[in-house]
């Protein structure tokens, strides 16, 4: 991979991941204006080499990519809406999570004021910032995502544009991201109990490890059923699921662990159970989530 | 990996998961006896070599170690009771799912009618069977576990005893496996989201598989703060996924995707929130969970 040219960035926000990716472009040689709103925070990256800005005017003024990461859109704007005029012209990238409709009317606004626009998600935690594997995905007009995509491969190398809606990346996120409350409560819950047995999350982990993995490679089976509308060959049955339900109740019950989060889940399988779906594959659960 | 003498093997029960043990059996080459409730399922098997038992009796006598792998116990125990005089001195492993204290119950069973018994769970779908990564556990003796390890592992190359106590494979399946329903759930409801914008459960899928590896990799981090009781190092806090679960419902309601399964889960970190743990790592859940 060559090195593109050094760049100017700025980076505002400076929480762990905004401070991340600040970090990455340091690395990767480019100049980096940072802002945080408590200035203390970018102390260690000024260290490192960055240039830290009064104001938000002036970090925005010091490049011509603005690579934003505070909480959500609203402050995004909040904090962007009185240096509109020097952000025409330049391109900025909101790395914030937030709903595909907030996207839609944060890109909106950025077009009314002749902002290039790219809405991004970072596929990972801050320490995997800068890494060759590491994924972000980005919506947007594909001219400006061409013009920028060398300097932003600097914070992951699997960087890709899902498309010029602009509320793409959000959609993706929510859609995929949906899965990691649900499966990290699994896996607390599972350590919680563990712990009554004398038995440490770390014995669990790489069991849990695995047992992600294989989630993982199930998922494209799962997949073509949804798209197929096709859950008749499935190894892994609504009703097998239904015989487990009352076995997690028991086992959590008797470990005294919370299992109050799991009974609509079971609800679920009932439901499909219910609508004819028991010996089909458990992917059909995706007919009943989108009929409620 | 030097091949194991052939051995004669029993196998009760050809559901999926049942006839594909059967089968792995077959491939390492050993005399495998078959014997299912409706006969019919026993045909594939044994057109591949397998010998069908007329009674559950005659499969029990056909062999030095019996596999069982119905639904539960309950159905284990009910099939078994008439045999149990020909069990005796016999090897009985059960691969079914129930619960910790299920399997303690059956063990004692088995061990009051003379049976060398081992608890097992097979840690992946009936199409990974057989395969050098697949991951089986067990619980049990040593000595007995010692005796038919060679032949077990043509299950699976990741064959490992957890230990003597006989509920610790159900245990650990328990512990575990809560995440996979929640995980799967997740991405359903992506799933369906993304159906409702004519993105295919398909498109979603590399993301979501990515989306795992992603959760896997950040799992002994989480155990590390759990297991310390440390969560003050959290990049991923609870007050993240607090300003996450508005956002999550508004994606669900918009797409017009179930939502109500979300609602628990959400109240388990705004109660670690209100428990002071928001800037603390999201693994603090766990103590939440433990303190129903």
């Amino acid at each position: 991979m060559t090195r593109p040219a050094s760049t100017s960035v700025t980076v505002l926000g400076l929480g762990s991941m905004g401070t991340a990716l600040a970090r990455a472009f340091l690395a990767a040689g480019h100049t980096v204006t940072v802002w945080n709103r408590t200035a203390a925070k970018a102390a260690p990256l000024t260290a490192e080499g960055a240039q830290s800005a009064a104001t938000a005017a002036d970090a925005v003024a010091a490049s011509p990519l603005v690579v934003a990461c505070l909480t959500g859109y609203d402050e995004t704007r909040q904090l962007l809406e009185p240096v509109t005029a020097t952000l025409a012209g330049r391109t900025l990238v909101a790395l914030n999570s937030g709903t595909p409709a907030a996207a839609r009317g944060f890109a909106a606004w950025a077009g009314d004021h002749g902002i290039g626009y790219l809405d991004g998600a970072v596929k990972d935690v801050p320490g995997a910032v800068g890494q060759a594997g590491t994924l972000l995905y980005y919506a947007g007009a594909a001219d400006v995502f061409a013009e920028h995509e060398a300097t932003l491969r600097a914070l992951g190398g699997d960087t890709v544009l899902l498309g010029d809606e602009p509320d793409l990346a959000k959609f993706y996120e929510s859609a995929v991201g949906t899965a990691l409350l649900p499966a990290l409560v699994g896996f607390f819950a599972g350590a919680a109990a563990g712990r009554t047995r004398g038995i440490a999350a770390g014995d669990l982990v790489p069991y849990a490890v695995r047992w992600m993995e294989m989630i993982a490679a199930i998922l494209p089976g799962f997949a073509a059923e949804i798209d197929a509308r096709d859950y008749r060959e499935g190894a892994s049955s609504v009703n097998l699921f239904l015989a487990g339900a009352d076995w997690d109740v028991e086992f959590a019950r008797d470990a005294k662990v919370d299992h109050t989060w799991l009974q609509p889940l079971h609800d679920l399988v009932r439901k499909a159970a219910a609508a004819g779906h028991g010996e089909d594959s458990i992917a059909a659960l995706t007919e009943v989530l989108g009929a409620p």
